[in-house]
């Protein structure tokens, strides 16, 4: 490729990677990036904590400078500059210049299309009212941080319960502000099944945060006289009113495909633009990535919008091939995602029960909670773990994961297993590190594939939590192998107790005619006592997380 | 399987595992386990830090008891029993009641030899004085802290610098003790290469240890009158001596094969017992386990001993199945291993360059320095990675990494990518957790395979820390690419200089008749370098690592 010109419209995530790569490949490439905003290659992903704090140098997120990206890769980096227009026909790029108001147009060979996505902004009376905040700038970030000392010790409404949604109410909440966090759906962090999502809403309100969960946002209202507040009156469809000095604006994002549908590039169904392996849109000389783009599902192989960073930088690099003549592929994105949620982390990789649910998909769900490092070593915690796998092939669907430590290490062996292809049997095998800083001999993710293995050499059948919910209709019976002390201080409505160093001796006193649910506290043990019960003579299931994931999943009160 | 006996010798970690994987399988066989010890299924990776007092309950330590084991598994554990002999022809184990002097033969079906590896106690004279210690049992480890106690503040001197002793050199010098390591190798942890051990070197030295590499023990010498010490002098064979109040034997250890032997079972040439995959010795009623086999290196294929607690886990339960008459199979052992020293966390998997150089395997080394999360975050400190890979076919061969924060991680990511048969250029496109307390949107483990993706293109040479030297010869010119205040704080000698972003326009002052050796700080921006010094018609070759790794590589002092 001889001095082609490639216009590349978007300067963060995909559009920066990219301009580099691209620049690495061809000396000889003419490069323009434009970027609207005043910054490029700017860290998007630290701005909550640049809010909150944590990172005070507003420096530290300004990844690379125009000046910088010209001497090192002599790209032509145009901030404040706006494309308003591909005509394809011509294959020029229409563009302004946000503070002179000047246009021009940029001839090209190839157009790269990093528009991002913008903050998802529903048609909710009173939405733009002043005191609202997106959060997908460094401006944005200033701006809220500013309104904060304005309005010290306020009352923040963070409107969402996902990524951003929880990363702003953790730093307003570190900030000073007294936070409520509003989400129509029943639940917070889409990636996570509700079994485990509940896990951070007890984080979340054990922080003293104002939690409100399955209650959309009917209005955004003018403060009435007894409502004193510098932003609005949050309105809840139930009923609920908020008063808000700052409203954070985390519903979620779509992609920005304005300039797209204008040029007449395809979109996808879900509102994205729709692209090929290798980032080409309907129109072949233009290529698109990042937040803007429908990617497939690795797992369920569904056209899927996730807007991630990783993906996001990778896609760029791969347009960058492409356009040098390189037969580089982007074959799907996994969802891989992690946040920190006050003292918890909770990951996230590969589809979910309810995308499972939607597609069609067997699978089966392994819950258990293991110690994130030897127990006998200080500091060791419990991590929540759930992993999803294919009855009968045995392919790893998904994974998610809660703790206080080491979830983020869990999560990505098990994306890495996932990805390669390997079957929740395989994970048994793997060799992982172990000191007892660091792990335990048989690593959580090695005793998911023990249970994996288990459960697909049919030495025990899973139940899940919701099941112990059937013994109101007396269909089977809820058996309590935990200690005498365990159960004391607390159990199942309707279960049966026998210790297991107790079941040897005791198994007349258990029916043949009717399934034993098992639990214990974790699961393991109720595992042994199904092996005892199983080769007894009885028909057993093993309630899989067993009374730590059914007291969260639940959120029943036990009988005690 | 109907009332089987299985006798397992050896109670702690592969047969405690065989056991209770066993019984699982099994209800009616009959399962004796026999261990020398006072204690089963003791945590011994834990005994250094029981030592040092990081784990100050001795009851930590014991995973289970010969009474758990009975109530829960119904095992008929017997501790301080030996195994004196096994008859194969009468299919009997003689054994010996350690206490009581008794002696009986156990009738079996199958055996299960899990006897571990004893620490090697070479022919140096004096070895056996007192105040010697080895650190295998329980009460190995109350013995030395009690000799601690004793003698508070006093000089310890740990022979063998792998993981037993330089866990121990740290927890001593926790405890007080003023602590010399001694290693006869070049260097400490032969799991590294010594381009990454030198880092633990500075790391053990700067923590005020002393240590002596390359310098084996000729004798442990009886203190002389100007000796004062109630140990040992520890005389070094390049002559120095050391007066020790505590001597720790951590020069390794050997598979325990004297019952094996006896028993004319097969030995491999490395002095483990021979195996199968299905841990059947060469009789097949009798298996093995633990860190008395050989085992197969996944990588090099070569029968290797790799003493591992994760690997003698796995083993038992495969010789459970096996007996239980399943078709389970261990296929290999990674040597994944990890070690925390002081501030440092040490982790490999796989095998290393002087493993390969003596199989002959084809490789090549990227060497990296990327931050354990975004660098925006507060927290942040860089990994020293390397990765081994076949340059033909892009296998991974191994990895190595050490630093402060999210080592760990990164060795299960490439363990797990490894063990799967992904290639290098795989690790570019793993969808691993990010958001900015965790990792990067590029994680290490990404910038590894598009380092090796950029090298399997063709699109960058690399050269090694050590080819620097080649430039005496004059046959290659070292060209600095970073900015003036690095180049004025230390350099490569011999080196020119010319920044990053002045070479586009100072092409003119580099040669184009000799190999270009390019480094910076990381080897980030000389690999930008290469890329516009081979469009422009030089040959280069990137340092890989660059001045870090020099650094640390050579361990030369950097001209200024």
């Amino acid at each position: 490729m001889s001095s082609k010109r490639v216009v590349i419209i978007g300067g963060v995530a995909g559009g920066a990677s990219a301009a580099a790569r691209l620049r690495r490949l061809s000396e000889s490439a003419e490069i323009v990036m434009l970027e609207r905003g005043p910054y490029v290659s700017f860290a998007n992903c630290g701005l909550p904590y640049h809010v909150g704090g944590e990172i005070p140098d507003r420096e530290e997120l300004l990844v690379q400078t125009p000046a910088g990206l010209k001497s090192r890769f002599n790209i032509d980096v145009r901030v404040n500059t706006e494309a308003v227009r591909i005509d394809r026909e011509r294959r020029v790029v229409a563009i302004v210049d946000l503070i002179t108001g000047g246009s021009e147009e940029l001839a090209y060979d190839h157009v790269v299309l990093a528009p991002g996505a913008a903050t998802l902004v529903p048609p909710i009376p009173g939405i733009k009212r002043p005191g609202h905040f997106a959060m997908r700038t460094v401006p944005d970030a200033e701006a809220v941080a500013a309104h904060c000392d304005t309005h010290a010790g306020g009352r923040a409404v963070v409107v969402g319960g996902g990524y951003i949604g929880l990363e702003m109410a953790e730093q307003l909440h570190r900030r000073g502000m007294r936070v409520a966090v509003v989400e129509a759906l029943p639940q917070v962090m889409a990636m996570l099944d509700m079994d485990m999502a509940n896990r951070l809403h007890a984080e979340i309100r054990a922080n003293g945060l104002d939690l409100h969960l399955g209650d959309g946002v009917a209005a955004f209202e003018e403060p009435g006289v007894d409502e004193s507040c510098a932003a609005s009156v949050v309105v809840l469809k139930g009923g609920a009113r908020l008063p808000a000095d700052l409203v954070i604006l985390g519903m979620g994002v779509r992609p920005d495909v304005a300039l797209a549908r204008e040029a007449g590039l395809e979109i996808g169904a879900l509102g994205g633009i729709r692209v090929d392996e290798q980032m080409r849109t309907s129109d072949p000389a233009v290529l698109a990535v990042g937040d803007a783009v429908e990617v497939r599902h690795g797992v369920t192989g569904a056209w899927s919008l996730l807007p991630l960073a990783g993906p996001a930088n990778r896609q760029g690099r791969i347009a960058a091939d492409v356009i040098a003549g390189r037969n580089s592929r982007y074959k799907a994105s996994w969802g891989t995602g992690i946040i920190r949620v006050f003292g918890l982390t909770a990951g996230a990789t590969g589809a979910n029960e309810r995308m499972l649910g939607a597609t069609g998909m067997a699978f089966d769900a392994l819950h258990l909670h293991p110690f994130s490092h030897a127990s006998y070593y200080p500091g060791a915690t419990q991590i929540a773990m759930k992993v999803l796998f294919d009855p009968g092939t045995g392919r790893i669907l998904g994974a998610q994961a809660i703790g206080q430590d080491g979830v983020d290490k869990r999560i990505d062996v098990l994306a890495t297993a996932m990805q390669a292809g390997l079957t929740v049997d395989d994970l048994a095998d793997l060799e992982l590190s172990y000191a007892p800083p660091f792990g335990s001999a048989k690593d959580p993710v090695n005793l998911a594939g023990m249970m994996g293995q288990n459960v697909r050499a049919g030495d025990v059948a899973l139940a899940q939590w919701r099941d112990a919910a059937s013994l109101a209709e007396g269909s089977a019976v809820l058996l309590d192998v935990r200690e005498p002390g365990e159960w004391t201080q607390g159990r199942i409505p309707g279960a049966v107790h026998i210790p297991l160093g107790q079941l040897r001796g005791r198994l007349g006193e258990l029916p043949k005619d009717k399934p034993l649910l098992v639990y214990c506290r974790s699961g393991q043990r109720s595992y042994y006592a199904c092996r005892v019960l199983n080769q007894n003579g009885f028909e057993t299931r093993n309630m899989t997380g067993a009374y730590l994931t059914w007291m969260s999943a639940s959120g029943a009160t036990p009988a005690t």
